[in-house]
């Protein structure tokens, strides 16, 4: 295996560097890309993030895994044991656009095949934009036992972003569940259903708290559960880099007593605006300014929140904003922000419209499209199971990856038919419980003319319960989309494009649908490959929320060996 | 990958035809061999086997899976499909000797690579003898998880046993832990070492009795616990094909105040003899003839006990032996025989000197043999972590399969120095503690030459726990062996020999190591391929117990492609 991905990465580095050349074009200086090299482990160990033991997946022994830090235009380099017993595994780097690496995606089933136990899978791509990113694992419900992590691209030596800071830190969030994957997923996959529930805490750089009382398996002592403590000096301005990689959750975040402005939104410089509570969804990136201008002689809490949802008997999550020199546990003297309330819609939304593109950072959209496809989400059955869909489908993930299937003609590998673009628009009560709560289920996908400007409206709807809809944040693989607009109700196709914010619509790669409400997006079809589209929590992927598009397949480059290993050959 | 395993199969069948009508030229009769075809599928549900709720991996929904039933020289197809969702599988066909088709002997890292979530792998291969066998999981400790399951084999029509029943019934033994394999996996490569312990239960044929008290998810009401019946009319007589598949635990088996005669072990005739109980190891099988001759008035217990390890919380394994027409479910009046006590020693090694080949049924061993390889069986430390050791070597699995790696001539595959033929004899106390416990490791092959006999000594010693040698159950893939002799204390290499058993040895598939003794076997090293040969206790096959013999690859046949999955070319 080591040879033909040797000369992969030889020819890689040229077209990297070539493709370098033409980016810092624009720029005013530029400091030589570099190959940055990783060596990862993966294993099942205990862990006890929240207190509770618990079975999880590491990267080198640590959940979340070692952060990737590297600079605009550096190719990332990384070398991935999968030492798990029997499970096969697969890492995508979300937010990374693998421009000319289709094929390092990491989505199983539709970039690459799983990488077996035992083997090493050499990741290689090119980190081309500043911003937070993350990567975690894109296979099964592996994300939520643990495989996860940030990647974080500076600016090269001598660009200064548009705004200032003294110091940066990271923020990661996330949900943490005691029992395994394993558990979750057939409990998601039994008649009768069986919802894994609410989480059982929410973790700040991987720790939490859980309520140990009288578990066996759970000491509130260990140290992998002391909570993280972010220290400041006081007057300093802070950029934090916060990040949800939640399986579930939507979260709101907030430092005590400190306004933070929000700066950057997946990779993007947003026109700055203040917030007390940031909303984050899962699979979002954001960068926030936070100065340490509050009294010094005492700690802060820093909170996380659920929103969206009951958080029932799901704590709130807690790290201690340490003002320097003060003992980084110290409690803070006062009792924590309640945080929102978690069924307020209005703030979200209102946060939602405030995101737009900083002045002098705006990429205009193409003023019109050439496709607008509507995907309605719902929730439905399909033989019983309960299972969520776009436009009455819900998504079967094939075993053959959809990038090798379509290089090498494998027809038989997934569903010829396309899923419908649209749905029964003027009939639909997205108000109320569908009449006919049965779905069908496809592995067929949308094909898109290569660089063709398509539109997506995401249209949510009552599930399956009365007066419920729930928020998805949709995440799209292999490109930035401009988010045009969000509203309420049903998507008037006539009448909303009118009040499409084509100004200064932000760019991201993750964004909520509200409940009941709609989102609208644009993108450029023109990275050549095969991509996923869908809702980041990682239960809803699991029970079919989610699309592929394809685009320029006749455009991408011969397919790495390495990404085969499921596909059969006499 | 259709075509290929159709155009692999009739070239199969032809073989088998063939095959037949040389092998049955010995029988007064021949009824047509005929093609017995199984579709299964892998999942993963929640079971409650001993009343306690537990992920397990289930066959059509099952655990044990479905027997396999067929007649001797009959075709087995099992078209076996991979659901579990993020794991791999492969299954070993116990007992059978895969003549013809060792790339179908299901064990990954030997004879294949494991089969990928999705994926329908086909196996098919004949079962040349009649006899009792087994099929279970060989790739991680899938086994323990539930993937287990018979193989009946009854001889052709017309063709009678040399012994008389009128009903024949199967029992299946297995110990069931509550955590899941991958918790046990997890724990046994850790450091510090954390070991399972004992099982919570003993269940006869997948059913057994924890327990509940006050654990949530335990339900003593549950039907799926409610224990097995064995009805019998009162003055027949049965014959009981008894079988282990125990992840750890040697067991007693006994019939409350029935004699039990031993006519078969692993496949071949025994001179018969009676027990009251049957000492049986994982991965052993056992036909007896039980008369149904006590007070018919009553019902009686059916019990499995361990033996050999303290079983401390383990509760016996209970059923109830129904004497038609009381109410299969009525309780014995008594109450479960004790079983015998579980540290004696010598009754089992009674038991294993009193099997040897039926009169008229004794196929001779070779005088003599052209190589003897001595087995020091040791638990040892590798790097901090525990591991168990053949000769100071405790194995490593290799993720090409060595069938492939061998034929293809990869010799990078694995280690290509032999693991040593013996230890040093002379001053390896086998009753105390070693005193360097360090092992070194390796998947290093033992490389015989086709149609030698081959002599393996199993050495038993001490563990690394003063005053403490455990029982191992040795198994041999594709083949069988004579059993030669079994002694205590160190193996004396000059004169123990003299005493080899050449006149009526049993052969078997499957055979126990005593604490503090030794096992002498012999085999003809004359089926072409690669044979894995390891404890039966998924543990310790884990941590290192075994060792693979290659014989005659240049007279295996074109692999099939399904099996070389993980193998990656440019």
């Amino acid at each position: 295996m080591a040879v033909p991905v040797k000369l992969t990465g030889m020819v890689l580095n040229l077209l990297t560097i070539l493709f370098l050349f033409v980016c810092v074009m624009n720029f005013p200086a530029f400091s030589e890309a570099r190959v940055r090299r990783y060596k990862w482990e993966l294993k099942y160990e205990y862990r006890s993030p929240d207190c509770f033991s618990k079975l999880v997946i590491t990267i080198n022994g640590g959940t979340p895994g070692p952060t990737i830090v590297a600079e605009q235009g550096d190719t990332i380099v990384v070398e991935l044991k999968n030492s798990l017993w029997t499970e096969n595994t697969a890492i995508h780097w979300h937010g990374i656009r693998q421009i000319e690496t289709p094929w390092f995606d990491g989505t199983e089933g539709v970039t690459q095949c799983p990488i077996l136990p035992g083997e090493t899978f050499v990741y290689q791509f090119v980190v081309d934009r500043p911003g937070t990113y993350l990567y975690h694992a894109h296979y099964g419900m592996q994300r939520e036992a643990g495989l996860y992590g940030s990647i974080r691209v500076s600016l090269p030596a001598g660009i200064s972003e548009p705004f200032e800071y003294d110091y940066e830190r990271s923020i990661m969030l996330m949900d943490w569940y005691h029992k395994s994957a394993y558990e979750q997923a057939a409990g998601l996959a039994s008649i009768p259903f069986k919802w894994v529930d609410e989480p059982q805490s929410l973790l700040i750089n991987g720790r939490g708290r859980f309520s140990c009382s009288s578990l066996a398996s759970c000491n509130e002592s260990n140290p992998q559960c002391t909570p993280y403590s972010l220290t400041v000096i006081p007057g300093k301005t802070y950029r934090l880099r916060i990040s949800s990689l939640t399986a579930l959750s939507a979260l709101s975040f907030q430092l005590e007593g400190h306004n933070m402005t929000v700066v950057e939104a997946d990779g993007h410089y947003v026109k700055p605006f203040v917030v007390q509570n940031l909303f984050i969804y899962s699979g979002e990136t954001y960068s926030v300014l936070v100065k340490a201008d509050q009294d010094p002689s005492r700690n802060y809490w820093a909170t996380t929140n659920i929103v969206s949802r009951n958080p029932k008997t799901t704590p709130p999550g807690l790290a201690i904003l340490n003002y320097y020199p003060n003992h980084p546990r110290r409690s803070p003297p006062t009792i924590p922000p309640p945080g929102p309330v978690w069924d307020h819609v209005s703030p979200r939304e209102n946060q939602s419209l405030a995101i737009k593109a900083r002045q002098g950072f705006i990429t205009p959209p193409p003023k019109i499209s050439d496709r607008m496809i509507v995907f309605l989400n719902t929730q439905n059955r399909f033989n019983g199971f309960v299972r969520w869909s776009v436009n009455n489908v819900s998504f079967n993930l094939p075993h053959t990856p959809y990038l090798i299937a379509l290089k090498q003609n494998l027809l038989h590998a997934f569903d010829q038919t396309p899923p419908p673009d649209g749905y029964d628009f003027k009939n639909y009560n997205i108000f109320d419980v569908a009449p006919n709560k049965n779905a069908t289920t496809s592995s067929g996908i949308y094909r898109l003319d290569f660089n063709s400007t398509v539109d997506i409206i995401l249209q949510n709807a009552n599930t399956m319960n009365v007066n419920n809809s729930e928020t998805h944040p949709w995440h799209l693989h292999g490109h930035d989309f401009w988010v045009l607009g969000y509203g309420r109700g049903k998507f008037d196709i006539y009448n909303d494009p009118k009040n499409f914010n084509l100004v200064d619509p932000i760019m991201k790669n993750t964004v909520p649908v509200h409940p009941y409400g709609w989102t609208a997006l644009r993108f450029r079809a023109n990275n050549p490959g095969v991509w996923a589209f869908h809702c980041h929590i990682e239960s809803h992927f699991f029970m079919g929320m989610g699309v592929v598009f394809e685009e320029g397949i006749e455009k991408v480059g011969k397919l790495p060996s390495s990404i085969m290993g499921c596909v059969h050959r006499p």
